[in-house]
């Protein structure tokens, strides 16, 4: 029952519903943001989430085989024949309990989502999937994205799979062809603006407009509904129960909005009895949400979130001339476009909001990797920041973690690779010269 | 009925055999190849293939979920107590109208099997859970490899999930750090050896044979064995029926060797009315298979192969002071250890072995990124060879063909980057610069 969903704006105060047949995304009344939303009543959800494990079975059926699509009651905004899958969302949730007794845990109270196996390699699929069918919905041809990392590698693919054509805009500077080098072999054109970040996303926005372009920014509602299904795999995992935390790297803060009205979601449905919390994690660098959070006292407030805070902290960043750095490219986001939602699910899920250094995402990340799963430096932002919790005693020894890694390893082989060559941290693990003799070998292994 | 399997050597005038409980790999009284060999009607093997499909749906038993496992029977040379798994071999044929189309060939006849998405990013994992769990049932507690490639990736990968303690050893010379990563990342002990890789070689297994460490080198029958099941996906998609022909790329031929081994028993057993051809497809810059078998006229011969033209080869190769050299680096081998294994795969699938360009390649693995997959330049290798195989009708445009896409792109980013960038090939796909002009922008798009 596609035709149950509509979009709604999240500002109480306007409140202005469009139907999910227009591909707008910023409320066209009073500028903010949209939610996909749906009339309940009239969507087929399953008595119990355990009817939705069943379709992992079944491999005839094209979306049941998509660990997006076998959830989609709990996202039906577009009909079937529309809906894309290219395999995404085949992730599972991994007790890790030599992490988990690295950070003094109960051994079985550690679990990490591993989304690097994404078919792009990192978590966007899971969103990408979802927009894409919209953007087949709404009769799109062509579409685009102001990216130079994850989301052109995700928009790019699936922009071939659904036979759209496919456009990536950059600002100029160098390149880091190494981000762009899934966006260029999926056969995306790539066009460089002079101009900074800035610039590159107000021409998106107006080439957009003006030639009738799907556009896969981050302001996307759709993306967010795919991202939902995340956290449905974490909890078909722990038999339909929630965990008591979930953690997350925070950048533009579409995972962190889209867990929260996941959960939100399901408790309305009735489908669970309580919700998780939500530790949100942010680079030292970047660290926008822990700032307005922690210190400013930026609430939700039922969705009359206070725009003067916002205001003048971005205008101070103006001012300062700031650029957010950190080695967590994933995550380097000084204005986070979904952070009005954040704050929903802050709200919903009894968020905390912390910052981590550089120095502890390396070595977070080489821990995760030296216990079998290479991930991006933004994932292993959660590890680092549940490391804080567990001191703050924020979050207990035995209570039952699962932590989001986000992006596979080669997305950014470099920090991999300077981390253990220049023996940077507690992990690092780099290379041994010795001479061509068996005695001296020996002696270097026992 | 694990105690039913044993290793046999591969020269029919040796014939030698060995239980399983030993780390041997190499005859001990010949030198030749070893194999693993079954008992077959001590073994409970399906009578239907069809019956190995089902194991997909459970996701409560362990060894249902990897895509290597779940065709335990075919490969059961150890309890299953000793099996190891990562999720590895979750993979799926795809078929792949564009392409097709694009070679000239019916839409639907062109399949790929595309095994990017394993754990370590490439086909090797199919081996490693196998020879991993092999380990197990010997009693490793350390191993060792010598690489700088995918197989140092999924050795650390494996050696971590199963406990093992892991050694990588590299010869001299730059080390290509990228290629390396993986390993360091799966925090693999890396030890650099002052000698070229021959040397290398030598200390490995004299270090493993000192100090007991189980060697995880190209000699492993084991990893043959895992690496069988990507044929048993490939048929099980295809509705258990073999395909006309099988392309992969030969670098150590472990691959076709194993793919040769897979149909030979599932004619044996009567699961299966035909085999696929297989054609194999080298580089030109490291084409030793293609001359031997071309040119040289090497064969099978019932095991009895003439010792002599290889070793006539191969002094030959010494006394030019060889070095294979091809982009694809994966395949970039002049020695291949499983040569005579090939040769079987060869005579029981009637094969064809083909050299293509660099150039060829890396047009291919541009024309299969813009279709949706992002594959490291040596898989591109098929369907480079595909289309001589096509051109000189040797394949038929209706012939149903499986390509073995053995890497993912990121695994070799600087390949993709450099053929996009500097404008090499037909498929090129430069960024295009602009000014900061709406107008200008548009006029490009249109
Ligand atoms: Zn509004
Ligand atoms: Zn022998």
């Amino acid at each position: 029952m596609a035709d149950a969903a509509f979009q709604r704006c999240i500002n109480p105060a306007c409140g202005a519903e469009f139907d999910c047949g227009q591909a707008i995304f910023k409320c066209p009344q009073c500028g903010d943001l949209l939610d996909a939303q749906y009339d309940w009543d009239r969507v087929a959800v399953p008595d119990k989430l355990s009817e939705f494990g069943k379709r992992w079975a079944t491999r005839d059926r094209r979306l049941d085989l998509s660990g997006v699509w076998r959830f989609r009651e709990l996202l039906d905004f577009c009909p079937d024949e529309h809906k894309v899958t290219i395999g995404e969302g085949q992730t599972i949730l991994q007790q890790n309990c030599a992490i988990a007794e690295h950070l003094g845990m109960k051994p079985d109270a550690l679990h990490l989502q591993y989304e690097g196996l994404n078919p792009s390699g990192s978590f966007k699929d899971n969103g990408m999937t979802a927009a894409f069918s919209h953007a087949m919905m709404v009769g799109a041809t062509s579409c685009a994205c102001a990216s130079t990392g994850n989301t052109s590698a995700s928009v790019a693919l699936y922009a071939h799979s659904c036979g759209l054509k496919c456009t990536v805009f950059i600002g100029s500077g160098r390149i880091a062809f190494g981000k762009l080098s899934q966006a260029m072999d999926y056969g995306a054109q790539t066009i460089q603006i002079a101009g900074d970040f800035d610039d590159c996303m107000r021409q998106v926005q107006a080439v957009c407009t003006e030639l009738g372009l799907y556009l896969l920014n981050s302001l996307n509602p759709f993306r967010l509904e795919g991202q939902k299904t995340i956290m449905y795999r974490i909890i078909e995992a722990l038999g339909w129960e929630a965990p008591d935390w979930i953690v997350v790297p925070g950048g533009n803060l579409g995972n962190s909005s889209a867990f929260g009205k996941a959960f939100l979601e399901l408790k309305q449905l009735g489908l669970i009895d309580r919700v998780p919390r939500l530790a949100i994690v942010n680079a030292t660098g970047a660290d926008t949400l822990t700032d307005l959070v922690n210190n400013k006292k930026l609430v939700w407030n039922g969705g009359n979130v206070d725009q003067r805070i916002i205001d003048d902290y971005y205008a101070d960043l103006t001012a300062r001339h700031f650029s957010p750095h950190t080695c967590a490219s994933a995550i380097e986001i000084s204005r986070p476009v979904n952070l009005k939602k954040c704050l929903r699910a802050i709200d919903v899920c009894d968020g905390v909001v912390l910052a981590v250094t550089d120095e502890e995402i390396c070595d977070a990340k080489a821990l995760i990797g030296k216990y079998g799963l290479g991930c991006e430096p933004a994932s292993a932002a959660t590890i680092a920041g549940l490391k804080h919790l567990l001191a703050r005693g924020t979050v207990a020894k035995d209570d039952r973690v699962a932590c989001v890694l986000t992006g596979h390893a080669l997305k950014d082989p470099n920090v991999t690779v300077n981390y253990h060559k220049d023996r940077l941290g507690e992990f690092s693990n780099a290379p041994i010269e010795v001479p061509n003799d068996l005695a001296e070998i020996i002696k270097l292994i026992r």
